[in-house]
């Protein structure tokens, strides 16, 4: 099942994309859950499948405007350096453990939003990222349990302002308007196992990364064990896994995002986020 | 004026703190403002401050129970080595630009509330902060504006769980109830200058960290111009300034917080943030 949040008739929704169109939950459920993340937590999630099952679409796609698959996610956990590949592209080595970074919520982007270049940058770059979406939170959770723990997967850019990285890596990472999160998250049942995925980022076009998810050094689930370590995870929290080499940094020349670039995350048997690059205003 | 949120009669409240007692506004302002936090956004301190001028205490503080001096900040963000004194402890530089950091809202303790040592950790350390609390929000502030931007002043304690560093910043900074904040805000019409205070943390009434805030690397105008580079700040945002020298780390032999002991960080002209650190269960 694909699940979206968005916006139809000028309202905030969410709902089960089939086909090219959208079947609206809110209307269904939202008096117990007003938003995606609140139909997770309320584990709400089979009821809407069932719901979904003999529905009919309420909107076409072409009619909604996507919002990031969770709007209002309370945590957004990313790992650094996650693949062998772009490990190598740094010149460094693996970490034994996940180094967490994190964003706010403000750094998201829909689908077919405007990925904000920022005005002091002239190295905006790209790193598409297979991201999970937590359903049943918890603490202290086992790397065995993890996947127990995961709703679904979906496509992230960790959109970074290299200009900045050598200050503050969560400084370069938390500009406004720099993480599109989208376009759909494909629920776990559908996915069940996510190092069988290949991810793609292409700009205007052109392939830049191409890797296997099972070319992650730190697995999800060790992933999620290491985030509950510290923090109690949520349902709706957001944790992206990392990107593979191929970021623009590290092409010779370097290749710096500007407006009017459209950037594609692919990843097979969730879909396709695209966006738009503007400059910041 | 002094700010602080708490638990009075069972309900969350907010007010004014006046010799040995709190005179609540949210009676007053509650229709308006359900927390401190929208109290600041809606620009009600004068009124407040009004209210106050002739009130008499509701509570006595032994009958209130504090909460985060802002519980629910959107944005809580924090500057690394940010004393010369504790770059020197470090044996590194000082940053061109601030190293900022971020923590959730879920690692706030209350003043008088117990502070955590994760199970995972032997190696608990305390870092007493001078935290300001945003007023009025923005984007691209300019240094010279940016006192005018601060609500007020207040102290933190950024608990560090050194066992983490290494690999993860960001997790040794991020684990739940490690960042003590207040016991109060003090407004900044009454702080005119944020560089003449004086720094202390004491762990079981020993001295271990004393500092003017005068040997801030980067001056507290110059951490919100760096901060609203990358992110809109907003009303009740928390930004913690960074620890001088004299952290548990760096004594010799070092000194590790434990289950019993006590941590107080007094700023002048604010007061003391006082909290029992207890194990994680």
């Amino acid at each position: 099942m694909k699940l979206a949040s968005y916006i139809a008739d000028g309202k905030d929704s969410y709902g089960v994309v089939t086909g090219d169109g959208v079947i609206t939950m809110k209307d269904r459920f939202g008096g117990h859950a007003a938003s995606l993340r609140e139909a997770i937590a309320g584990g709400l999630l089979p009821q809407i499948k069932e719901a979904a099952a003999n529905g009919r679409a309420d909107h076409k796609l072409s009619e909604i405007k996507f919002l990031p698959v969770i709007p209002n996610p309370e945590k957004i956990l990313c790992v650094g350096i996650n693949y062998k590949s772009h490990a190598a592209e740094h010149g460094t080595e693996a970490p034994k453990l996940p180094n967490i970074f994190t964003r706010f919520v403000n750094t998201l982007v829909a689908h077919e939003g405007e990925m904000l270049r920022p005005k002091v940058s002239t190295s905006f770059d790209f790193e598409g990222e297979l991201a999970l979406v937590i359903g049943k939170g918890g603490r202290h959770i086992k790397a065995a349990d993890a996947l127990k723990h995961v709703a679904g997967y979906t496509c992230f850019c960790d959109g970074s302002v290299r200009d900045f990285t050598k200050y503050s890596l969560v400084a370069s990472k938390n500009f406004l308007g720099t993480g599109p999160l989208g376009p759909w998250m494909v629920t776990a049942d559908e996915i069940p196992d996510p190092t069988k995925l290949t991810l793609m980022t292409r700009l205007n076009g052109k392939e830049m990364q191409r890797s296997g998810t099972d070319m992650l050094i730190h697995s999800i689930p060790a992933i999620i064990e290491f985030c509950s370590i510290f923090t109690p995870l949520a349902p709706g929290d957001i944790i992206a896994t990392g990107t593979p080499d191929g970021i623009g940094a590290k092409q010779n020349p370097p290749v710096w995002m500007k407006a009017g670039d459209v950037l594609e995350i692919e990843i097979s048997n969730i879909g396709t986020l695209r966006n738009k690059i503007v400059d910041e205003k």
